[in-house]
């Protein structure tokens, strides 16, 4: 089960560029004949809403009359991150870890979600800082030994931060390659909703006060702890709007940087990638920023409790339709979706047309 | 695959009485300890949120530590409506015959989604305007052929109405006894959200232009048509607060009537019940209002585009965690919710406690 991602050696920037340059947006044909078979089943028209958009736009990221949402996986990335100096986690960062442990041993949400849903768990290492080779099945594809405090330093260098979102482009690339149809993203690091807050300030320009929110248990105390950091980080690194690599290596972390790029992956390999919450968001930003059209293969799962969740969505224009108020990421939620995007697979796959089921027409038009 | 159900003769409304006595609250003490558990698992407190309150209210309802999802079945009933005589639908009331024979067929979009849900699917002719006999595996249980036209008299005699409950009573007893552990509620009946509302209204007082849609897709000018039918009927029968058969029987339908019965039945059997859109929201009303002990035991799944179904869940209480725009019916909203249960109680039964993974506790207490 021992796996090593090999990095790219060299200018890991110039080896991003050209990840972006080749990602096309889905193909709109497969979308409108997916529309107009929808338009044709035994239902009225639209009547099954946002499971039907998820069908058509499922086809044309596929580019295939018939999508799919099997089989599926979850892409897991693990990093720890500096800032947790400044005490802006309620846990101690060994707790990263201690889960990577459980993840392993089949004890945590995500074993149960995703054993339920029928999704292969993928776990990786990319910047924890403490050794994780011990833990069988996790691939090992460390970057550095989680990020440096970004209220002193920037967090990650470019190079770190791309070579980190070239782990996360290899991993849909291999899955892709082994026939996987829908990735779903999923984190694990202590202090990485103070990584995500900021990156989502900086990249949509919103007060650091509307991104800011509890994670995963701080008080209030905490929570103005974590706004003063953040501020600091951003003040301190002034993230240009015209440099989205430069911004994630000065206020990111390198699980989000991997999941960035398993969003750029999923783009460029035809794979439906989904996000889940908060931290996922926040790296479908990145992907967003150095790719806008790699969004359009991004599909919206849950909405969190996070605040800087919503904020995030917006530029993503993401439609998230489980409202559980969950905030505990690991890719519950996004896991979550696969079950729906099924369901909306089957429809579009399964149903009879009118003509099919002989069923009339409807007593105001002709159709 | 014939099947009839067994309606009882005599008095259907002392039938239907004993059963409402019989009805009691879920077990709290299963509740508490399912928290308890949750509380413990390796994740922060509460922050799968909405999740694990649907595990822990299963584990009341089945009266188990480990509840489960599995197996599920989707009770589907079909009734025509008198009142489709007004004009109220865009669909002429024959369709309901048709979809019928696409369900048994298996082209409709129930059939996909219960089978990749992996969700039996039960179909009951309970008031069909045409005969269904002929159609394999319908149960046949009609009370009538469709209801009479609401702004003329009453829809259901109080007897008619009673006995369509006692259908969707004995439904739920039925496939509680061959050990279904969620049942999910749908329906067919052309006609059925003029119904829906009319109910709607009636129950909770709200004014009758906020509880009246689209439907399955009117224009504007049959919106107008289908409200002024609505208040005809509500000003015709001047429904009693306290009489809540009584309205059923004025402004409901067969396959309404089931549904609530349905709804009894699940809580008489420590079955979880699921509501699905706003057909099925009026339909748990009539459960609320008959016996309020009955709603602790139903859940959620979607929030429908109708926006009678916005007003009905406020008393109702339920916390619907899907959002897709949806507005079919045939309980394609409750099935979709049938995953996310199962994925709750796979949290429940399956995750590590901190204990057994050897995670170490927050920093701000000592838990």
């Amino acid at each position: 089960m021992e796996d090593v991602i090999t990095r790219g050696t060299g200018s890991q920037e110039f080896a991003l560029h050209d990840v972006c340059c080749a990602i096309g947006l889905p193909d709109a044909g497969y979308e409108k004949r997916a529309w107009e078979r929808l338009d044709s089943l035994t239902k009225p028209p639209r009547s099954l809403g946002g499971l039907e958009a998820i069908a058509a736009r499922m086809a044309a990221v596929q580019r295939i009359d018939r999508p799919t949402a099997a089989p599926a996986a979850i892409t897991l990335f693990a990093g720890d991150h500096g800032v947790v100096a400044e005490g802006v986690s309620a846990w101690p960062s060994e707790v990263t870890r201690q889960m990577m442990g459980n993840f392993v041993a089949g004890g945590a949400a995500i074993n149960q979600i995703a054993g339920y849903v029928g999704a292969r768990l993928v776990l990786t290492d990319v910047g924890v800082a403490t050794d994780t080779s011990g833990l069988e099945g996790v691939v090992q594809a460390k970057v550095r030994p989680g990020t440096r405090n970004m209220v002193v330093e920037p967090a990650m260098t470019r190079e770190e931060a791309a070579a980190a979102m070239l782990v996360g482009v290899e991993t849909a690339r291999r899955l892709a390659r082994e026939g996987v149809k829908v990735i779903c993203t999923g984190e694990m690091g202590i202090g990485n909703t103070t990584s995500a807050s900021a990156l989502t300030a900086a990249y949509t320009g919103v007060p650091v006060s509307r991104v800011i929110g509890p994670g995963t248990g701080m008080d209030d105390a905490g929570l103005a702890r974590k706004a003063a950091v953040v501020k600091r980080a951003i003040l301190l690194h002034q993230p240009g709007r015209l440099d989205p690599l430069g911004t994630l290596a000065a206020l990111g972390g390198f699980e989000i940087a991997a999941m960035a790029g398993v969003f750029l992956g999923c783009a460029a390999e035809r794979v439906c990638g989904v996000v889940d919450g908060f931290i996922s968001a926040s790296a479908a930003l990145v992907a967003a920023r150095l790719c806008p059209d790699s969004l359009a293969s991004l599909f919206g799962s849950h909405i969190s409790e996070e605040p800087g969740h919503s904020v995030a969505l917006v530029p993503l224009e993401l439609d998230p339709f489980l409202r559980l108020r969950m905030r505990l990421g690991e890719g519950t939620g996004a896991a979550l979706a696969i079950p729906v995007m099924g369901a909306a697979c089957a429809v579009l796959n399964g149903m009879a047309t009118f003509d099919e089921a002989g069923v009339v027409a409807r007593v105001e038009d002709d159709r």
